[in-house]
């Protein structure tokens, strides 16, 4: 091993696509399944999102929410209802239509006996499920806000899958809420949009720029939309998250009225918002290296790896003993306020296969312990987010007891490093320079492949609307670009020409490629 | 209120099932969700399932398994692998045949132009699809044993649903385990067993029976299926979870196979296991009295609940700061070795109906606090195991103080109490007197309404096979009995005939009416 430049069969520069499906390959996330689309999500996978989910969940209940759960099933009638809604999603979704099958002429199939009077639609997203609760439960002001988030499977068809990134299934939460007002419902959706940007940065340690998507790029059914925009490292965007304002579209498609202070019936606001499995898909692609994943200790189910390098021999159980007393000893410790995770390995097999196997799923910190460690009361440590100098695997010994002490820093530590350095790639990556459309042409034209790092522009444009606005789309389109969102957090564009039109500019909004 | 006899509007003895339906109602638990057979789980009711799973998953994953996620479609052709165990499932399937929804004719209907090639079905339980990876994954004795568990949604169309017990959709966990030998495998599955009956016990205070099931009872595919079953308040059985040993059946269907230590190949054997969010209906129907749900502590959402007495004056924000400070020095304890969760109401409304609120919801204590408890550093106090004394609701004050100190041994008295109290109806309400089919017979015979209490019955039996077997079930079910299991731990049966052949018995079994 020491001889081979990395432990992955092919490297980011080289392939970014072929490396992003060996980082999961050999990590143990997740495989096809045989189902299109469809994904197993393996335990070391799985493990990272149950970590998302404890951290978010957290959160969201932090901002007021409560946990429910509605029926996979919606009926065709109940999508229906939202015309746009319907628009947006009918090219993509699984259609149940019968409830039984039978075995006929030796073939088992679909009984034409136990057809669906109604079909029934395998849930997209619950906004008009949970309209037809809404409309239900909500009578008067003193109901309001009603603040909703739901844990579950979703399904949108997809013609071209991708592990995490794009499948058929995937797992989400989807928060629902109404409120009054217009200004409370949108207060609200940008508060939810602010969870998500710091939970993305404090726990993904994925830098992200949360903004508004422009009209094209919304949501069907929504009155405006909101992403967080995380940068991968072949400088395509992934949108990681998405928040709605759905104004009363829906509260008009499904009757949500509540009865205000005054005595008159009014339409609810409401909003949804969500992120999903795509973004461990994220993770790999912000902070893997040539060598496998890379993970946030947040995230990590194990932080903290012990292997004890076992000879056959009778002092092997003293050095699993050491590594088992090492590890409790850790675990008593915290890190971002929990509990530290550090396990020993204990199963047969050769400690340097086990060290690269732990290498490769990101484990924060691999700790060896051969029986010289022990007798000096210490252990080889790897750092894995920063495991290489040059081709040599960096190791340091460090005593036991003070791993012990310092393993809450040694992980914040880690956390803040990868961060870091995603955070440096974002900002290098992101360019102002581009002040007409042939300059972002020319920049951009010469990539046919898509894989080739561009980065992303930032550019004023004059929000143009209807015709104007799916010209700049199918403009930008043959460069196989998109508008990623307008930046919250933006100097003004006044003075400056939209580099579309020419005419005055009213924003700033990042251009770049996208997953 | 006071002169109310109870707080809903049935009680048990009236009717049952409609005070089943009451508590779920009043308490908020769940509700239909228009789509047949689906229903919505609301937020206490969601919460009390996430309790479960909580404390659930920590003993599985303490048992060597870890958490993993498989899709939520089956070919069609997986699942004809097992005949035997499409046969017992092939009749309750929701089948997905299409990919999309297109608008012909003014109507919104599946594309006929996006007809799939092959069926999806939705995962009924995930035996074939797990069983499909398994026979990828294990290659070497080494690989064994294999423990994964999944957390999710599956589907099985029911005819005549129920809330939490019979649900098309319901959520549930799904143990799939491979070892080497048939010793190792069965085994395992009594551990799961185990883990089931102890979690009923001490977390759900639900006390349970755990045996084997009849032959007939078994689970399609499986050599042998054990279940824990429940003792509702009507006298009938809850089968509240079960665990298979599926043997080689579905080794054998998809070639799960690995090299032994000697270098041949050999079939693994599987088990599986799974409980549901039926558990929560058997809460209810355990616990629940006639003034709603009582939870058993360690699974209650919030355990303790006080509510501020306000008058829309002045000093009301004093009364609300007492019983803020008072719910965060109770936080601080500990129950079950866990924080506990007390919380404030600090909502608009009269005191009064929030104490019904939460009695209806069955949380462990409230208390109420007014400014003339405030004055005495005190609360007065409702255990809701104990509610009533009579007509009238026992209130008792307490110091403030005390109540921080000793909320954990509160909270372990009324989970004892609550068990104590389920512990000897089951025990008192399994009869051993009928020797003979005839006695059987005259006891149940009579009473034609299913809901009359007629509690179980132990029965000593030949174990007959084959057509014996059908006429001993065509007999029970003539009387809408049912074999539950043979209870694992039984004295002999030896010496005693079979009540309903004559012929020397071979074990005993227990025989009631079910769910």
């Amino acid at each position: 091993m020491a001889a081979q430049q990395h432990a992955l069969p092919v490297t980011r520069g080289e392939n970014f696509a072929a490396w992003y499906q060996a980082v999961i390959g050999e990590a143990d996330l997740a495989e096809e399944s045989g189902v299109r689309g469809c994904m197993i999500m393996r335990p070391w996978g799985y493990g990272i999102w149950q970590r998302m989910q404890e951290l978010l969940d957290r959160r969201i209940r932090e901002t007021g929410h409560e946990n429910c759960y509605f029926p996979l099933f919606i009926p065709l009638s109940f999508l229906a209802k939202e015309a746009e809604h319907v628009e947006g999603f009918a090219k993509e979704m699984a259609v149940v239509t019968h409830h039984r099958l039978k075995t006929i002429d030796g073939v088992l199939q679909p009984d034409p006996d136990a057809k669906l009077e109604e079909p029934l639609i395998v849930r997209p997203t619950s906004e008009t499920m949970i309209g037809a609760a809404f409309q239900r439960w909500i009578r008067s002001h003193r109901d309001l806000p009603l603040l909703l988030n739901q844990w579950a499977n979703v399904v949108r068809w997809e013609m071209r899958p991708r592990l995490f990134l794009r499948t058929a299934e995937f797992l989400w939460q989807e928060g629902h809420t109404a409120h009054a007002t217009h200004e409370e419902a949108l207060e609200h959706t940008m508060r939810m949009l602010e969870v998500y940007r710091s939970f993305a940065e404090d726990a993904l340690a994925m830098p992200v720029i949360a903004g508004e998507k422009p009209p094209h790029e919304r949501f069907p059914g929504a009155e405006s939309t909101f992403s967080i925009e995380a940068m991968m490292q072949d400088g395509k965007a992934l949108q990681a998250g998405t928040a709605h304002y759905l104004g009363t579209h829906f509260a008009h498609a499904q009757n949500i009225r509540y009865q205000t202070e005054r005595g008159d019936l009014a339409y609810a606001h409401t909003t949804s918002w969500g992120v999903s499995t795509r973004l461990v898909g994220g993770v790999v692609m912000t902070h893997g290296d040539d060598d496998g994943l890379r993970l946030p200790p947040m995230i990590a189910p194990r932080q903290i790896v012990l292997v004890p390098i076992l000879r056959d021999k009778p002092e092997d159980s003293a050095v699993v003993q050491y590594c088992e007393a090492l590890a409790a000893e850790i675990n008593r410790g915290t890190a971002f306020g929990e509990p530290i995770r550090a396990a020993v390995d204990r199963r047969a097999g050769r400690a340097v296969d086990k060290r690269w196997s732990y290498i490769k799923r990101g484990v924060p910190v691999v700790c060896e312990v051969g029986a010289r460690d022990m007798a000096a009361s210490a252990v080889t440590l790897i750092r894995r987010d920063r495991a290489r100098n040059g081709e040599r695997i960096e190791m340091t010994t460090v005593k036991g007891d003070e791993l012990a002490q310092t393993a809450g820093a040694l992980l914040t530590e880690i956390q803040a490093a990868l961060h870091a350095e995603a955070r440096s790639r974002l900002v290098a990556n992101i360019s102002s320079k581009f002040a007409t459309f042939d300059d972002l042409n020319a920049y951009f034209k010469d990539s046919t492949d898509t894989d080739a790092f561009r980065g992303w522009s930032q550019v004023a444009w004059a929000r143009p609307e209807g015709a104007a606005l799916e010209a700049v789309d199918a403009k930008l389109k043959a460069l196989k670009l998109t508008i990623r969102n307008a930046p919250l957090q933006q100097e003004s564009a006044a003075g400056r020409p939209c580099i579309f039109s020419g005419a005055p500019a009213k924003e700033l909004v990042l251009v770049g490629r996208a997953y």
